[in-house]
């Protein structure tokens, strides 16, 4: 079994991030992603908040993250973690294709889309209801669509559409937008028609989508909205399976409990990214994965671990 | 007077990063830098662990942010601020040029470098001696120098010197670095030498500096070791004046106390970067302006502020 001092969970920014951080401090380190690196970065259409890289697609982003951090290991993607054992001061890591060892693990496993729960939304899943404006967007150019939601996500999902040539209706619960008022201005800039206090009760349709069927959250009355495309974006569920499994604490959402230094309740696990909750930035994953790398550094330093050639750091 | 919603004191990452965030919120907001924007990472002779720009000079990545943040706000930098007021619920920041008025204050002032405390360092301050090697090692080319301290800095300007073709002597207190072993083992792959266990106990000279006298921390042995430059790369003291003033709370080194949200202990004053202390490294920077923009946003939400043409976000 391949012996590490740290293997990381998740390539997302955090992930990357701190796998940068453990090479170039002398950590032997992987980094396991069970699809391509990137993480939801690489659905967001425009990325301009990332400080030193100005306007690029998600997706460019995204690629330059994975080259960078590539410089310093080779990226272990389509591999999934499968199960993580902890003994003493190790850890037993079992993926789909091998099993490793660590002294220490960083989790950044991210979050996944939440879904709207009601019915119609499994069975057109695919079939005219997406999670992923990016990925699903361009199928549904000169159609209508509708958007759910009312965060950033939801509104940069609603341009991009729009941008398409989609005709886009932004379906809200509440009365205002909770988005950035850069993006809430560039919605008023556009024929994008925002349906407020309106919850959905139902997606409809045949074979394919048809529509949605939608309650005033005010009243009482329904009424239908016709579309063949439906944008579910309103929030995000931690990934949080191989925390729980090694018994972290986490807070009542679900995202894990960290110091500030991104350690968990148990020792040497450390989690970066929109798994450890807080504000869902990249910036913010990257430099707790940094700070995660940092602290892995110096609770795993003693002569046992170093691979380095001169005698191992001291604080 | 000019009135803001944000006032951002400090151009280093941090502020700028809470720039590029408080705009894209729909604040108004500007920036005030008594040099030029950049902060220390201008003065690193290379910067490879800030996720997505792979190997750029300090120099370069300080530029490729300045000019990043200056897309949302012209900068105003060559301007001090000398001194901040604070009543009711707004701010009077006075500068060297202007007043101006805000509901929010950013305080992102850093840390400047610290002194040896011996005697001939003030003497020889500008005469061979330096506190960045980065700026000023070029005029040492081909010459002897010494480098004092044993952190990544330390290291990172040992290594610039002897690129430089300086003939680099690295003198430590203790017996080991504490840099990155990275750095360490690329030290060890040069032909700098390295002494241990030694203070430095006075900057020698006649017009221009010649040397230092050093002491073993073990026993009590001083020698002399001749040299034409001194770099000293001991560590940096927090710049608190403005947040002292402010009455803002500060640790037993100075650094500003605050909440995860980067909230000093004075209603609507952050602060980010190296003067809220933590790890020192320009992701983290970036991190904290963006979340302390964020935090911001949401302390001042109300039709009051709002520059947006939509009604004002809500959580």
């Amino acid at each position: 079994m391949d012996e590490k001092d740290v293997v990381i969970v998740g390539g997302g920014p955090g992930g990357l991030s701190a796998l940068v951080y453990a090479v170039r401090n002398g950590l032997d380190a992987i980094l396991i992603e069970k699809g391509r690196c990137g993480g939801l970065v690489t659905e967001a259409p425009h990325v301009d908040n990332y400080l030193g890289v100005r306007g690029s697609t998600g997706l460019e982003l995204a690629e330059k993250f994975r080259e960078h951090a590539s410089d310093y290991a080779s990226l272990n993607e389509f591999e999934e973690v499968t199960n993580i054992e902890m003994s003493d001061d190790s850890f037993t890591i079992t993926t789909s294709k091998a099993g490793y060892g660590a002294r220490a693990v960083i989790i950044g496993t991210g979050s996944r889309h939440s879904m709207l729960g009601v019915p119609g939304e499994r069975k057109y899943a695919g079939r005219g209801v997406s999670y992923c404006a990016t990925c699903d967007g361009f199928f549904f150019r000169q159609k209508e669509v509708v958007v759910i939601g009312g965060g950033n996500t939801a509104v940069m999902d609603a341009l991009h559409l729009n941008e398409l040539g989609c005709r886009v209706k932004l379906i809200h619960r509440k009365a205002e937008l909770r988005a950035e008022c850069a993006l809430k201005d560039a919605v008023a800039d556009t024929d994008i028609e925002t349906i407020w206090n309106s919850g959905v009760m139902e997606i409809l349709g045949g074979d394919v989508v048809s529509g949605v069927r939608i309650r005033d959250m005010s009243g009482d009355a329904e009424r239908e909205i016709s579309a063949e495309g439906i944008f579910v974006s309103i929030g995000e569920i931690p990934n949080n399976g191989l925390l729980l499994s090694l018994g972290a604490e986490v807070d009542d959402k679900g995202y894990a409990v960290t110091d500030p230094f991104q350690r968990t309740s148990v020792s040497r696990v450390y989690a970066v990214g929109d798994i450890s909750g807080g504000v869902k930035q990249i910036v913010v994953a990257c430099s707790e994965g940094s700070v995660a790398a940092l602290a892995a550094f110096e609770d795993l330093k003693n002569p046992y671990w170093s691979t380095c050639s001169l005698p191992s750091a001291e604080k």
